[in-house]
């Protein structure tokens, strides 16, 4: 049984502000973002990025639309040094993206942050130190006046690093840090003593950032807090006030637009709530939050299955079936009463009228997904749907989105037949959508060289039964062959296992394919003895399925422009 | 790029309320709750769960705490009928939880919704209708008060067939479908008409349920919209006020304590946040946010790990790594100044006082977990982990929880040799604490009879150098070899996958178990060339490694007990 709480957990203490106008505000326009992807993200991975997959996370934000953007502790660690480095010698970082990094109030940290940024055009150096009471006295043992001499030293330091670089463009940034757990008293007085130093002006606002590090109340505690600092700061007008949301009671969301609500002008947080422990504030549901309240957000995720499927290989971690616009399932209706209220409203919605559809709440082709209703085939059973059946029968144990795809299939199917389909229909059906998908391209040998210096493919397929020979490079025999079609495709997900055990056992491959001429990813499906040719099966599957839905003459164009 | 929202989305109208006071309040005590794992949960799965799953997660909620339970849908489907008939007729339903089921406000389901409890001792009969504005139009094209009509007119019934079975304790629950979209004094009108002919009393309350079907705005606007019912509301002492929160916004968390700060008395939800789209809101989440505010939730997840197999078992959906208080990174900290300041609060932290620990809100040993610091073997390479130079060297691909638990084993060994560890040290490590985990099971050989009535297992094993044979049943190899044991041993999580390829490859198979006699789960390994052996190799390495944590004298027991 859980312990007794009352004995060991003291609650939050309630902030006295009874005037607290927050409740009537509504948000009316996007706060200033900060992705700190690069940094709180990165460090709480078990292993971290890459300074490849840090590039390739960085250019996916600009391309989002970030202007502010985290993208490294300097002084903690080398890679994030040279990634700074990086940045700013190959000159990556566009005119109208300004590049944030983190250090401690300490000398030598400050110094070598500042060596790290030589050269940028411009600049944040967020600084922090710990202002909450129990760091104060667990971890550091400092007491007020010395916490906010240590504050006041490295601000003082900052300004004078900065001086003597006027070739950059610097801002400055002051986090107490954990401001959640900081007496409020205190937390004023110590970010007022920082922002006498730097004096900041209407031109050259200074950042003070209010990190809830840990979620430690209900998100209309935060809320007072935060419109409790944004009356009692000094040069508030010169200020932009920031604020840094963690997930720890899962309300990080909700804090955040309370906060903004409440006076914050500026959000930090990470795509898809990664970050320490439960993450930081989710910036992808924000900014769709704001959308469907008919505020643009300034962030561009028309893409969002692109986006979902680059974070998740570069960090490693999955996306929940179940998250807000951008889950496996959140554009998935299985009720029947659901799927028949959302058939109704769709018909009933007007173009140019607002978006009215139960039970969706955001239109899923906004961000380039598409809704889809899974029919359960024999729903009495309780155990008959299509996976399961499947499953049982034919050992097929497909991926999650390729099983939503596939309903689609057989709903159609059903609803042209009007009746239910047995396990050996379900089978036809899929061998026929996926693996005799076999026009335009249709698979005859390959040759794979894994060259240390430069693997490559070899294949040669039919197309329109003409033979032609293709060839390509790449990372592995799926990567090269890709390539070797010449057709812009990009492989987001690939599965394969055997069908059953034992070394003659053939391999199913199933891949899910995304193009700049396909409005939404596509899959296809390989069946065969070698792994290799399995999976390159798939992709041609993948690939002609993808071609049949577009029209004719847009295909013809596109084969005539790969293959001229 | 996005659309232009303004043209396509309206935003949600606030609610006048300036005299509110919900944002005064605090939460003391737990709201009454009522999970729908059964219901909502259920149907949102790809596949709904089979009569076996339901029961295992009805008795998992009953074991947890639960005391009203929605199980089933009665009226919409065959297998929930013959659910709820089955709790009943075998006596399932302990004395002291109430069973719920859901149906429409149709004459023809309502009765059967009445038939599917006949015998209950005790139930409550849920009733909705649809009565937002969008529904009466696009939906069902009814006006105001025909809609008014229609719950009245099933809340009559309600009331006849109750009267009519006298030996069942009837409770009534009404839900205006979805209350948020809904106006304000419309949703009041509907209830009190409801309520009137219900006629509730302080012995036998209705409850009220608000539900969030889908979530349309800011927590703050749903906490206005609850507290204005709660004003609003005849029979309001007569009345449970209960809410019913979903996650389309990644608020539902807030927006369901904010709730409760506005007078609800009664929170409907599913463990894990599971539910259609992106989840009704997450009943672990909410219990444990009290736990730490000091307020006992009158739930018990003292074994959530426990809990979070069973339910990701049952649901087939994933636990994300970030969840709060579950994910299985959050007790774990990477950054070096996290983990310096967690082991200060550690040693700092005196019994019988206060939690308070740097970046751990709550006690994981609270909740049966572990505090879990990740230590980067060669930081400084950003890519030098001890998972990337595992797969890496010697393509060892683990699981995410052995990958953490590991990283404990390295910890205490570079503590012990105070220097950077290469990738062949920490295959060493691997197999020493792994592999050769051989004492006092030691794996001799085994038969596996695959037979159709009862498959069975025969394995032959060194138990302290003495040869014994040992034999079990069940659904597969693993299963049956686990009975065979005779330890209690459960399997939480089990992967295997071949090392390399080609057919005489070696398999390596992860196991991670639980037992009563365990605090927290234990990961074992095992390589071989038969995918058989390699699992029961792994199932002994994880019991030996468990067994090695427990006193001598309690291990000698255990074993005379088991094998007696």
């Amino acid at each position: 049984m859980l312990r007794q709480p009352e004995t060991k957990y003291r609650p939050v203490v309630p902030v006295a502000l009874p005037d607290r106008t927050w409740p009537n505000q509504v948000i009316t326009h996007p706060p200033i973002w900060l992705s700190t992807d690069l940094r709180d993200g990165n460090q709480a991975l078990i292993e971290p990025m890459s300074v490849e997959r840090k590039l390739r996370i960085f250019e996916l934000l600009v391309a989002i639309g970030f202007k502010e953007i985290e993208v490294a502790f300097p002084a903690a660690s080398q890679t994030d040094f040279e990634f700074v480095r990086k940045l700013i010698e190959e000159e990556r970082i566009p005119e109208d993206v300004t590049i944030q990094v983190l250090t401690q109030a300490r000398e030598d940290l400050i110094r070598r942050t500042f060596e790290a940024l030589q050269g940028a055009a411009r600049a944040i150096v967020h600084v922090y130190n710990a202002t909450s009471p129990l760091f104060r006295r667990v971890v550091f043992q400092r007491e007020r006046q010395r916490t906010i001499e240590l504050a006041v030293t490295a601000a003082r330091l900052m300004r004078s690093l900065a001086a003597a670089h006027p070739e950059t463009e610097w801002r400055f940034q002051y986090s107490p840090e954990t401001f959640t757990a900081t007496e409020l008293d205190f937390a004023r007085d110590i970010c007022n003593a920082v922002l006498t130093v730097w004096q900041p002006t209407l031109e050259r606002k200074a950042i003070i950032n209010l990190p809830a590090t840990v979620e430690v109340a209900t998100p209309n505690i935060f809320a007072d807090q935060v419109e409790w600092m944004h009356r009692h700061l000094a040069y508030r007008e010169q200020v932009v006030l920031s604020v840094h949301n963690h997930n720890d009671r899962g309300s990080g969301i909700g804090a955040a637009e309370l906060a903004q609500m409440a006076g914050a002008d500026r959000v930090e947080g990470c795509l898809f709530g990664n970050g320490e422990r439960t993450g930081n504030v989710d910036l992808v549901t924000l900014a769709l939050n704001l959308y469907t309240q008919g505020i643009h957000p300034g962030l561009d995720f028309s893409r969002i299955n692109e986006v979902a499927r680059t974070v998740e290989e570069c960090t490693q971690l999955p996306i929940h079936p179940r998250h807000p616009y951008v889950g496996d399932l959140v554009f998935t209706a299985f009720s029947g009463s659901h799927q028949d209220a959302i058939r109704k409203g769709l018909a009933a919605q007007q173009p140019g009228t607002p978006w009215e559809v139960p039970y969706l709440p955001l239109d899923p082709t906004d961000v380039g997904r598409t809704y889809e209703s899974v029919v359960r085939v024999n729903s009495q059973s309780g155990k008959g749907g299509i996976a399961f059946l499947l499953e049982q029968d034919y050992q097929l144990s497909l991926p999650r989105r390729l099983q939503i795809e596939f309903s689609r299939v057989v709903q159609q199917a059903m609803d042209e037949q009007g009746r239910e389909m047995t396990s050996a229909d379900l089978w036809q059906l899929f061998e026929q959508e996926y693996l005799q998908a076999t026009a335009p391209f249709k698979y005859v040998l390959h040759h794979w060289r894994d060259d240390v210096v430069q693997p490559s493919m070899m294949a040669a397929v039919e197309l329109e039964d003409s033979p032609i020979t293709i060839e390509g490079n790449g990372n592995g025999p799926i990567d090269a062959f890709v390539h070797a079609l010449n057709l812009g495709v990009r492989v987001h997900h690939y599965e394969e296992r055997s069908l059953s055990q034992g070394s003659e056992a053939d391999a199913i491959a199933c891949v899910e394919i995304a193009t700049d001429w396909l409005t939404s990813p596509v899959h296809g499906v390989g069946i065969h003895s070698s792994i290799v040719t399995a999976s390159l099966l798939a992709v041609l599957s993948a690939v002609n399925r993808g071609l049949g839905r577009l029209p004719s003459e847009q295909r013809q164009q596109l084969l005539a422009q790969a293959y001229s």
